[in-house]
């Protein structure tokens, strides 16, 4: 029998596939599961981002430019220009999502074996796109005693080798809910520049952003001009995580080039998906307004409802729809599995997404899980209530 | 300056994307190009696929399951069962493109440094996926001589080497149009039952077998269950190379499960595409009927052309819709170049695709051209007599 590759047994398993399975049977025993584990939105998609691709009159399914066309580009680089980040259509790669954003920056910046330090707890995918690229995580840990900010500049200058390439941040962070600010970015722009090291900033949560804080893009850092990478996303933005569109975003001419290459083995991003995406830059302001009053107002019930449960512990977000929570357990992974197993209030239990996935360093965030506020108030409501009785009974309580 | 990756500089280009000012300037100057260069077929997607996105009734655009939905890919081994091919839905991962399914491919059979072995001329953007996975490519030569079928398997026998993961064939073939018979897929597949390697075919084109000959898919092969791997996409199929979907099939679990976790990784593919996909599948035979008679003209009023041009030696394709063609000239990119730079007949000319980039071997196939025959056929005509007479005036005929 032919042998897998080492990559392929090394690509992680997502964090909450494990309890898939638990949950499936929890739902069949007819018990209703509150998802707190998912980043996907419940939010509608804008009504003229679905219509575009209703009333689209394709009559063949063409492949798409690489690049994305130059018309969806240049709608986009107006759409930064607003956000004040001041690029133009050349400096953009349309991708399959920000994912494949992800690939396209690792694949241009690092080798097999180079490395890339991202502070910790992470978006659990980084670890997929680095083993697929063959690129080494170095985790720099930021703890929830600090609300996740930025982790001392000193802690990531130690961390420096001759093979590491970037540093790589999610701003505002999946699954901490951190924004980074204005000094944060800056201190990041003096070590990458001094090490010669690209800075490649996930932004795809940049709208966000809550309690009047402003995002702050590495692309408004004009001394790092060819160093800085942005990765963005529809997915999160217009609630349309099925498109797969992303993009790069780069001044670097090098890295726009290099990225091409990837873009044009490829061929192109999905075509029907490009027709949405651009139609969804028409958003009206007032939806945007809608759906970050909505956010705040569930993340003030939730962290809220959180604070006032004996043993917990949780980072208030600024940002993004996530927070990571410490709970009184020992094994978050064994109260997880064991909410959807053995656990339900009136016949009713919860999701969540225990937080060790999310680190790198082994044994850290054992005992916190990530919250995704993406459930109505009603809900959530509920759904914490259901954390809070399950804490009260859970036998592996430390 | 931060440094580009080795895997970045290493990225081939796309072999045309040079051609390509060369055929915008000539059009600005007013001159119609006729493209014979691209895979991009003039054939309508089938109705029945358009409408179902038309008609959809999304209201959030959610994430698809990260394998594709049970339901199309039910429906999808039921079509396979109609090819012969008897697999599962759970033999099946749902891919963004057959690009995608090629790069999960080779990252679940190669680790870095790792070879693969692949019949040359062969689809350029392999190159592409095998950089990017850093998977060296090692070529065979098959040639025009004999019209490009399976080379000696003595021939594949003596690149076999420690680091040799699989073998992987395009079938039928892009560039070559060959359609390989019954008796070399099973020399293909005794040689890699006896050395343990993966077998992966590229079997997008398999709906474009003409004069009645069959196409064999590897996985009629029952001893390489575990070996073979197919490739596949639905963007010849039904004319929708816009919709970037393609799937990866293995009756071999340990190599599904691996390539989940790559698609994990990236979430989902596109939704919107997916629901293309799906109602692609009720596309009725007629219309496979109408396709192939109309290629099956096309080919052979190009193929009785070209024979006609003195100097010119063909290839005559069995599927797909690509020949290679040997021109009397000393170097076919110069040709190329100087059709679209500085030639015209009746203010016309034509864009063709130098062969050199589908091959791997230095200096390989540099007096031959690929041509798509995707063009109506009087612009195919008109585009052959271009090709002929700009063949008596060229300076670099040899």
């Amino acid at each position: 029998m032919p042998v897998i590759s080492d990559k392929g047994r090394l690509m992680p398993e997502s964090p909450i596939r494990k309890l898939v399975p638990y949950a499936e049977t929890a739902k069949k025993q007819g018990r209703k599961v509150y998802h707190l584990n998912i980043g996907q939105p419940d939010i509608k998609t804008p009504k003229i981002a679905l219509d575009a691709v209703k009333n689209n009159t394709i009559e063949i399914l063409e492949y798409a430019r690489s690049e994305g066309s130059d018309q969806y580009r240049e709608k986009l680089a107006a759409y930064y220009k607003s956000k004040d980040i001041t690029i133009t259509a050349k400096d953009i790669i349309i991708s399959t999502g920000g994912s494949e954003a992800l690939l396209f920056a690792m694949g241009t910046v690092a080798d097999y074996g180079d490395e890339v330090i991202i502070p910790e707890p992470f978006y659990a995918n980084y670890n997929g796109f680095a083993t697929a690229s063959g690129v080494k995580v170095v985790p720099v840990v930021s703890s929830i005693e600090h609300n996740f900010a930025l982790p001392p500049i000193e802690e990531f200058e130690k961390l420096i080798t001759p093979k590491t390439k970037a540093i790589l941040i999610c701003n505002p962070g999946n699954p901490t809910g951190y924004l980074y600010s204005r000094e944060e970015i800056r201190k990041l722009a003096d070590i990458v520049k001094k090490h010669n090291l690209f800075l490649i900033s996930d932004e795809v949560y940049r709208e966000f952003a809550y309690d009047d804080a402003k995002h702050y893009s590495i692309m408004r850092e004009a001394s790092i001009a060819d160093n800085a990478i942005m990765i963005d996303s529809v997915s999160k933005r217009y609630s349309m995580c099925g498109a797969r569109i992303g993009c790069l975003v780069s001044r670097n001419k090098e890295v726009i080039a290099t990225a091409l290459k990837f873009a044009q083995a490829r061929l192109s991003s999905p075509t029907y998906a490009q027709i949405a995406s651009e139609a969804a830059l028409e958003t009206p302001q007032s939806y945007f307004d809608d759906v970050i009053k909505e956010y705040v107002s569930r993340r003030d019930l939730l962290i809220g409802e959180l604070e006032n449960i004996d043993g917990v512990r949780v980072a208030k977000p600024k940002g993004a729809f996530y927070c990571i929570a410490e709970l009184p357990v020992k094994d978050a992974d064994d109260f997880a599995r064991w909410l959807l197993e053995d656990y339900e209030l009136n016949n009713e239990t919860v999701m969540v997404a225990p937080a060790a996935g999310f680190y790198s360093t082994p044994g850290m965030g054992t005992d916190q899980v990530r919250i995704a506020y993406v459930l109505k108030k009603e809900d959530l409501r509920k759904a914490v209530n259901i954390l809070r009785e399950a804490l009260k009974v859970y036998p592996g309580r430390k």
